[in-house]
């Protein structure tokens, strides 16, 4: 098999055949196929398209170029959960706590975060003491144990996705329904998991712009999850602004546990319930409604609060910080950002506010950046809502008080005020499965 | 300006400015474009096209990538020719004495040849003491002394095509109208004449496989040479059956040297005068029938003949060779190829000649080869040809015997022999202008 011969098929739009693929995949993870070739193929999958037999094929292959994570010691349905990114997103760190308190184990591989802010690995690093470093062996064990545990992912987690990435982030090839699709996918698949809730966020700030595109790619996934044997489900949600009120690692750890305690942001508390409940469901727990409840629930008795306290206990951290956010890290300079005007808040793109949050030291640059746990924003006012001129509309969070004026530049050209109350887009926007 | 954006434009289907195709042209040249994005690009282009401003942007920014002969201290218009190659084709060898006794001056740069058998300079270099290698100095004044030079191209002619083309051949990006239409045009564009006629072959052997294909070739080149202020025809001739009779180095010389006589195969004959018709046209000799007219005054005169004598004299060469066949090499073996059966020679495509010339020493396998110019193929028969069963249909040239038999067995699969007259295509399929 000669790869220019792979590359002419897709060119000429013609289906390839497993074995095309996983002979590509192999050859970028062996490093056999040079980089010049694996670029014009992947230009002309994103011309062409791969219809889902070939991005089934293309994300088995992916999952299986390196280490396959092995569940079935722990007993139960487990189920996943990935979200397409979104500035403010800290539902894995809400939804893990109520979906083991339901009695679901939750065995969450996650990674770190590059750009606006940490990943949810960063975000639990700002507890004092966490740690995600945990062995196949510890991981497993903590989650036969006490139901949950959220650790890294390991480095030979499907090393073809980490190479195509990087080539697709410098050809121009990362606008690909099914390269995105199996990018995500395959590291489901490898990840272990029986069954799959995806969160396919949609709005300007975030990786799919119109709903259409959203449900394509949700569509996608889905279709990829079930043609493996995995249960999936897609959940299509706005994100023209950000979910919560926090942005910033241990911001969002604080907000995470004000939810868990039942005064949480509404938008959030809505989001994670019908995420919980979707994740309940497909563990068979009952029908949706009835999942719904039972997240509810665990909210209501605590039981979630109480099952986040264990998980952080048993992976080092201080547990106590579920009680005393004083235990967070703190950022020694706060300010407040007034608004320029009376009326209603119109938009304030959650884009925007995730690179002020990154210069305000929240987020990395580059892989090589540091994070400054304490950093980032506490939104007082949401888009929608009534403001009087003056008023303070965010609080900013730094340790170096001259982050300031780059992030409020970058603030001031995404808040608009306008006369009349906009019209808001629901949350949830459609649910694929 | 960033090659990512580059990439992502023409993978939208949008068009590239002069800026932007400059800027990649002179990355890929200078090597600080690395080339999994060159090749992310050109599978772009290869799927959503250019149009003929993009194109002639390319191949302008392609052609200044490297030296540019300026010809402008020869008086007189210059007039260049262009084959997009095939098997046996000779026609420089003959059009360039022929448009230089009319008293146009031939300033012709050519290549050695890859694959079947060998370039115009390979073929010349047959000839015993001919030297290609001319100072760019030496060039000029035998062109500006006798009216005629073929050099060989020097090594810094459109490096940006080199780059390009290497690149190509790998990924699946060879086939693309206007790349192609680039790689040729940038050269004839560096290499400075006034005037180019393009020989635009078609047949199931050819670059191009159908007329169609070829008019669009064509199409794209004669309008980058008027784009560029040249004057531009392209004559669509047909290569299903070769060119001539003889395949192979000094075979093709002595051939060229049989059409200067007079005495030349007809169909190469009419080719060359159309050739040479439109070249002198161009060259403002008066209307086609007039130059073609000249063009056949000149071989009835022998100043043609004349003409190549005297190059082939002022480059090193012996000139007696015009006269005496005996000075060029000649193979220690021949081997006659007797027709399988009674009827009428259908087909015998030029590809398969080629390559049974390769095997027999002709070519190149690969820029390290060596060239025997001995050897090569003398058609007695072509197709449309009346045979009789054991008629010998061809003779096969070697210097080593062994190389027969695999000569003969590509030869086997590719001749036909059937009971009706076939119907043959004429030589010249349309003009382009």
């Amino acid at each position: 098999m000669r790869m220019i011969d792979i590359i002419e098929k897709k060119r000429d739009n013609k289906k390839l055949s497993q074995k095309e693929i996983e002979f590509f995949v192999k050859g970028v993870a062996d490093g056999s196929i040079p980089d010049y070739q694996t670029s014009a193929l992947l230009m002309a999958i994103c011309l062409n398209g791969m219809d889902d037999e070939e991005t089934l094929y293309l994300t088995q292959a992916m999952a299986a170029s390196g280490d396959q994570i092995d569940l079935s010691p722990i007993p139960g349905i487990k189920v996943d959960k990935h979200s397409t990114g979104g500035v403010g997103d800290k539902t894995t760190l809400i939804l893990g706590p109520i979906v083991a308190a339901c009695g679901v184990p939750v065995a969450k591989m996650s990674g770190r975060g590059l750009g606006h802010t940490g990943g949810t690995i960063d975000k639990l690093e700002s507890i004092p003491g966490f740690k995600s470093g945990l062995s196949r062996e510890e991981f497993i064990n903590s989650v036969k144990e006490i139901g949950i545990a959220v650790a890294g992912q390991t480095e030979n987690l499907v090393p073809a996705d980490k190479k195509l990435y990087a080539l697709r982030d410098v050809t121009g090839t990362v606008r690909s329904i099914p390269l995105i699709a199996a990018s995500i996918m395959s590291k489901k698949l490898a990840s272990g998991a029986d069954a799959i809730v995806l969160d396919v966020k949609v709005g300007s700030g975030a990786f799919m712009k119109t709903v259409d595109e959203a449900r394509r790619l949700a569509r996608a996934m889905v279709d990829i999850g079930k043609g493996a044997g995995r249960k999936t489900v897609a959940i299509i949600t706005d994100m023209d602004k950000p979910l919560g009120k926090a942005i910033g690692n241990a911001l969002e750890v604080r907000e995470a546990i004000e939810v868990l305690a039942g005064r949480g942001p509404e938008d959030i508390t809505e989001i994670c319930l019908t995420l919980a409940g979707k994740m309940l469901e497909l563990a068979g727990k009952g029908d949706f409604d009835t999942c719904k409840s039972l997240a509810l629930q665990a909210i209501g008795d605590r039981s979630a609060l109480g099952k986040l306290k264990e998980m952080i206990k048993n992976q080092g951290g201080i547990p106590d910080v579920v009680h005393d956010f004083s235990l967070l890290p703190k950022a020694v300079h706060t300010k407040e950002y007034l608004s320029p005007d009376t009326g209603y808040l119109a938009s304030m793109t959650s884009d925007v506010l995730g690179v002020a949050s990154m210069l305000l030291g929240a987020g990395r640059a580059n892989k090589e950046s540091s994070i400054d746990h304490a950093a980032g924003i506490v939104l007082l006012k949401k888009p929608g809502d009534r403001v009087e001129k003056n008023e303070p509309l965010m609080i900013l969070h730094a340790n170096q008080s001259s982050f300031f004026d780059a992030a409020i530049r970058q603030i001031e050209g995404a808040v608009e005020i306008s006369q009349d109350k906009p019209k808001m887009p629901p949350l949830i926007l459609d649910i694929i499965e």
